[in-house]
């Protein structure tokens, strides 16, 4: 599909990238950008190359060729429809690249490169798409991935939200280890990386237009060299998932569905940060539920779970890693929270959507 | 990103995706289907989990873990913008499976695996969407590519236009053959698998609900196994392109410029249907310009022209294949359309947007 990276000319190519003319504040986004015409390549040329520039983006044809990969594939996608598209911490240009590089860093895999493909809603600022796309392109500095292929779309006003961003990621796994939701066991230990709830509370703070004392700010990062660490200790890692949509609660309700047991989790051990917590108090929202975006959780054998946490604590992205609960027998496979006054309460997935447009 | 293919357990993995609930007509798509939570679970499980059923998909992770593939890889996406959904020759499933699926085709590689995206607006029927995830599924089998992880997002009414998918795709290059965009020389010829415009027709036709004489049908179709036969001849192939948005002049002018060259086409040589030229006369319509879903265009060197077009014509998507014009050395890299009257113009690129939302 889409003959759309027309491209400029090997003329455009050697001159204009490099310095490419700026968008103005009036610049919009206008049908014809989406036409595969000169419009489009005019687009590609200004916005998208320069931005991610590299070998495989920059032959302008409808895929990128890669040099074969020495190892089993890792695969992935997502489509990010966060709204606002700005919010503190990030953008959806920074949610896509750290998203689906997370995506891949959960299987093991090491990210090499992604596609990203943008729906843009006719009218759209120019100006706002340049500065999500460079934050795009500094997210995949950030992690080491090249942005290789590409799409835009344009459909016309009020047919979309301004910009949906779809990401698409390839990695290449390396280790032996089995990573998977399914490998739970009774007796094993649960791990998180670090505070959780803070990308959901920034999103909702952003939206409510609250002004806070101290700043609530999404925790968006790529995880894939804490879980590169991780895996270099030798600890049995049975699972690992970001707790993304669905936050904590809806990750152990899958691990513990697919691996048929229970998870007991010990409320004072989850750390959340003041700001985070107080506004989610204010919100009326449950930390468990809030959707995180730097941040992972691991299931791992108990004899290896103290050098794994000391391990992730030495890694920038690990730094408050603890353990938060155990893995236990239990054929209904709940997820049960010890609360600080010493109760016990079932943690069910989430039957709705509390937060939609999230991520 | 996206804790979102939860499943329902292996309990009814066994046991209900095999004959999955049936929507009814009733049926909407909620924002709680966006959430992670159980709604989104059941969607997977009676949607996407029973159409695309493969290995990889069922572990329900949040990325697929795939054979290391031996050579070098091709990696594409597209988005899925096409209005309406539904078409005559096919709905914007089909699309997506084939426009993915002949993008790599078009590097020489063989498509091995896709990931699907799909950004749903509330309210849109689940009816609707099973429909066009079971064509997807259909186009997939018949391509033989599987699909093997997805993400779903649902945005609120009047914040996306029914459905739009994103597929990206990865296929192994198996050939020696430089495939490029840029190595057209002068003397080679240009060859057109069949007639053109039939696609973008067949839309404009459906958004006019125009009762036609004749049903002006798309030509969507996987061009893989074409071109896998195409590479069989040895025939020295310098360029592949599918002609989509823009049609034939958009990538016969993309192939000019980065090769350098300018190209002579033969009007009388091009192949349209009758129906199809009918209609875009009554809309005003250029054929060249109009979007094409299952033809190619290629460029090879002149000796292995004849020998390539025969082995095209034994191909069910090469049937009406042949020679549409000539590479010649034009430093202005232009695109020169020799009349049926004897004249001469200048086929140039797209400027804006002829037909918006056409894929």
């Amino acid at each position: 599909m889409s003959s759309e990276r027309p491209g400029a000319g090997p003329a455009s190519l050697a001159t204009g990238l490099a310095c490419p003319v700026p968008f103005t504040d009036t610049d919009r986004v206008l049908l014809g950008h989406g036409s595969g015409g000169t419009m489009t390549a005019d687009l590609i040329a200004r916005c998208f190359l320069p931005a991610f520039r590299n070998e495989y983006l920059a032959r302008l044809d409808d895929q990128a060729v890669l040099p074969a990969a020495g190892g089993r594939l890792a695969f992935t996608t997502d489509a990010y429809v966060v709204t606002p598209l700005f919010f503190p911490g990030g953008d959806i240009g920074t949610l896509a690249v750290n998203g689906t590089v997370n995506d891949l860093a959960m299987a093991g895999a090491r990210p090499l490169y992604l596609s990203a493909a943008f729906i843009l809603e006719e009218g759209f600022p120019l100006g706002d798409l340049h500065r999500l796309v460079a934050s795009a392109r500094a997210a995949a500095e950030r992690a080491g991935v090249l942005v290789v292929t590409g799409d835009t779309k344009v459909v016309e006003r009020g047919k979309a939200d301004g910009c949906f961003v779809v990401t698409s990621g390839l990695g290449v796994v390396e280790h032996a280890a089995a990573i998977s939701s399914d490998r739970a066991r009774p007796g094993d230990l649960v791990v998180l990386s670090g505070p959780i709830a803070a990308h959901g509370a920034a999103i909702m703070a952003a939206r409510a237009d609250l002004e806070l004392d101290t700043p609530v700010v999404s925790d968006t990062a790529p995880l894939h060299r804490l879980v590169a660490a991780m895996l270099a200790t030798g600890a049995d890692l049975r699972c690992l998932r970001d707790p993304t949509r669905g936050g904590l609660a809806t990750a152990l309700n899958e691990l513990a569905d697919r691996s048929g047991v229970g998870i007991v989790l010990d409320e004072r051990a989850i750390p959340v940060e003041e700001p985070v917590r107080g506004l989610l108090e204010l919100l009326g929202l449950d930390p468990l539920y809030v959707a995180n975006e730097g941040r992972l959780v691991a299931v791992v054998a108990a004899r290896d779970a103290d050098r794994l946490v000391a391990r992730m604590r030495e890694h920038p992205e690990g730094r408050q890693a603890c353990i938060v609960g155990e893995v236990v027998a239990d054929e209904d496979r709940l997820v049960v929270l010890e609360t600080a006054v010493g109760g016990r309460r079932i943690v069910d997935r989430l039957a709705g959507d509390q937060l939609p447009r999230i991520c």
